[in-house]
């Protein structure tokens, strides 16, 4: 039995949840996990359906397509790969790096990382320990020309190595809309805050001033605007009495570590959709 | 139109989702939320489906009665009370008993509460502020006799109040199980710590003296095992340094109120399958 | 023997702790509880000293001066009420008067509600289920005279009854300057977001809308600034997907009732140190 | 300047606290972080305090001598190493093992791991990576003979290596009294679940049976009473509907990393005080 993932979205109405659940069974699949819900403010219908089959994907692809014509569906039917390729951009911090490559070889992530990238030379020897190419390709971050050039070699390595996902693993360029339009919906970042509070850089600094009590982390696809993204998944940690901006980042690198990992696995079983500028994340 | 839920346990097979789905749109329903999920160990599926319709009841659930059937279902279609009968018991804390009340006054818990009985007397005021009568039903903990003739009497407030649901609100008396078999699948019971952990009596001097570092409570169905029915909610809360038996009570309190709230709003949302031991609840 | 909290903070320099907790030891004084920490980027020591003792306040506060101008501290020394008076500025919205109320009649705040304001009638019944005066100053929102007007109403009830503590309890009406400012240090509000994030009405809807993960609730002081006071608790819950901003509204509730309560607690027992539009919470 | 950390737990009485900080400021020290507390039950005053100081840190010892016989205290005057040496036992399970690596070679944890030991070859590569010595010392779990070899041959590296901490990361065999006690204090265990509830081995399958709504993880010292050692740290995560006992492992092994490592932080920092069966672990 082969395994597929079918995501859809379209306008409620009664009886499609009876009609995607028939249309497996016709095609001979048997149902392994599917949620649903609505999106009541759209009046839109959100389902994934993950299931078994011995059918050729590509006639289930096209036996699905009357039924998603006739509700008016996106959709997508796809196949979880046993081990999906990464790319890593990385600067200077190595925490959530680590926790990635560790997570790839423990075989907690089904995923490899087929290279590593990066504006500076500090965590070469992370990727070498792990055997990942690393790429350094620095800049000078006040000229513009200089930045969309680096910006081209970085887009060259990930065209070479065509990852299912890049990840900005605490990458600390920001990338034109060229760039995150071309890699749209596949590209990961995380950032430090509890969005939308403390957008931008030094949001621990950011987050010490305004007297919070609790530090957020928040993984959001990447888009053209700055930490707008549609966000995937977000968590939290007490901030203690006498925590400095210091201390908070160090407390921060857990979280960050565990919610981009969190996000990337959501991403890589199929289990987000993302639409109009939100995801639903089915557990 | 009006709402009903429909609630069910089957051996898993492909097929099922598409027939109760069917079932469903042919009976003119709309479905407003369906979850499903499955106990991969016992092989069974298990679902909740919340739809509006126009048909009458009793003819919706001869008509499911084939279907039920065919898949060797238990199952139950309930219709969702506007406004549930709710009992509660307590013995001498007060915090859940304000919490419920409180919670059904605002219209935050879709429900009244027609009777409070208590082996003290210390919470009639209490119950009198929000104008419930106070059952004062005092009992010789050490005579088995007055004991059995007590849990009769409670019984007797029962059968005549005929409570949708019966709530043991921090109620200090064990019941035998007769009472419990009587009152089963509609009595939640809070209990002070994260089950297994610290079954019975002084659940957070046990959690001091084993020196956790988190507090838990726990709501659950009531069966004739003490602390062992089927687990609701849980939910836990750091300890500090320096917490006594004294101070995690009164931190337990926030969390006990918080816990029993969520199991009753979920049983009286029909959200809650119990079996073999254990539930399923659906958000 | 009597109780007393100490809390100061002052330029940070060795010998501090020393000091300070000689001069108890050398009053007769007996520490309960001391907890203090440093502020490192301001270089400030922020100590709170909970204390049993025999001495005459007054003379208590003689003897600290000396020591309090080595230092340059700000300092308090604050002798906890037995049961403190609370006024509760409230609107429309039933649960965290009725938590308060519960919370109070139960003896797990040590505080007793003294007056109900609302600019409606609402919650007069509430009010009056625990015997407590409700004050109905109803306001045409879009008349500036007229606002200026209820609010002199409003502190008008306060100035008779001399709160030591002011809960706006999701009052939805903006205070001028004045009012803040005559009642600053003593206001506590509760915002329905995890602040900075969604600043103003309709926080939940604006939290569906960016699409977040989890919604927060904040307790702060209230200052002239909308939703910018010191930020003395903060809380947070998981939105399940299917959420819409009512169901996120019913969720916020139970987190809005118990960051309230919690901030009113630590506000009470003397635990909140604001400084420099922060504060630090003792546990 | 020099760091230093001092431990104390004593009898409670008035006056420890003058005589301890006033000890600190003659002995020319600056304290960088103190806290107390106390076990009422026990009557016990627990301090930590972590100072600067240019003094020979013997005369410091020799120094504090008198001030501790004054007051019967236990204390320890501990000075925090650069970089403190771990040795790591595992069994096959990687996820503790590559987080503990990747966080001493990010410099997250101030130390290095010196041996990594198993009784089986799984994790071999994994320390290879990070150039990490691996001793392998397969044993027949059935014999008692070959069991009690193996552990004198896993306490031959130890002696070898003189680590300053003993990590159990998921090691799954038994250890006699002997071994725990010659490594007692500073060997720390993670187990995989809320201690006390699910004690020894498939503690998620019995959490699954049981129906728990949350699963934890546990990190203690060692002790000859299995999964009995005081407790450093716990926390716990969400169980969904459907999770099975190999769903919720995975889920779990988030935890377990995070826990493990916490705790390993706090011990190296010398912010744990165990005592009684029980431990303070101070922010």
């Amino acid at each position: 039995m082969d395994r597929a993932v079918l995501l859809l979205v379209c306008p409620d109405a009664p009886g499609i949840l009876a009609d995607v659940a028939t249309w497996v069974a016709q095609s001979g699949g048997s149902i392994v996990d599917a949620a649903q819900t609505s999106d009541i403010d759209h009046g839109l219908f959100i389902q994934r359906v993950e299931f078994d089959h011995t059918e050729d994907v590509e006639e289930l692809r096209r036996s699905f397509r009357d039924l998603a014509v006739r509700w008016s569906m996106w959709w997508e039917l796809q196949v979880p790969k046993e081990k999906a390729r990464l790319s890593i951009l990385v600067t200077k911090e190595a925490h959530c790096l680590y926790d990635l490559l560790g997570r790839c070889a423990s075989g907690d992530l089904p995923a490899f990382v087929v290279s590593v990238i990066s504006n500076r030379s500090d965590l070469e020897e992370a990727a070498g320990r792990f055997g990942v190419p690393f790429h350094h390709l620095p800049v000078d971050a006040d000229d513009p020309d200089a930045r969309l050039a680096q910006e081209n070699e970085v887009n060259a390595v990930l065209e070479a190595d065509q990852p299912d996902l890049v990840i900005l693993a605490r990458y600390m360029r920001v990338l034109t809309p060229q760039f995150t339009e071309r890699w749209s919906e596949r590209t990961i970042n995380i950032h430090h805050s509890f969005l939308p509070a403390f957008i931008g850089a030094n949001a621990y600094r950011q987050a010490w001033e305004r007297g919070v009590k609790l530090i957020g982390a928040t993984a959001h696809y990447v888009t053209s605007g700055l930490d707008e993204g549609p966000i995937i998944t977000q968590d939290v940690a007490r901030v203690a009495p006498g925590d400095t901006p210091v201390t908070m980042a160090r407390r921060g690198r857990d979280l960050e570590s565990l919610v981009l990992s969190t996000a990337v696995r959501a991403h890589l079983e199929h289990r987000v959709i993302a639409y109009s500028g939100r995801t639903v994340v089915f557990d």
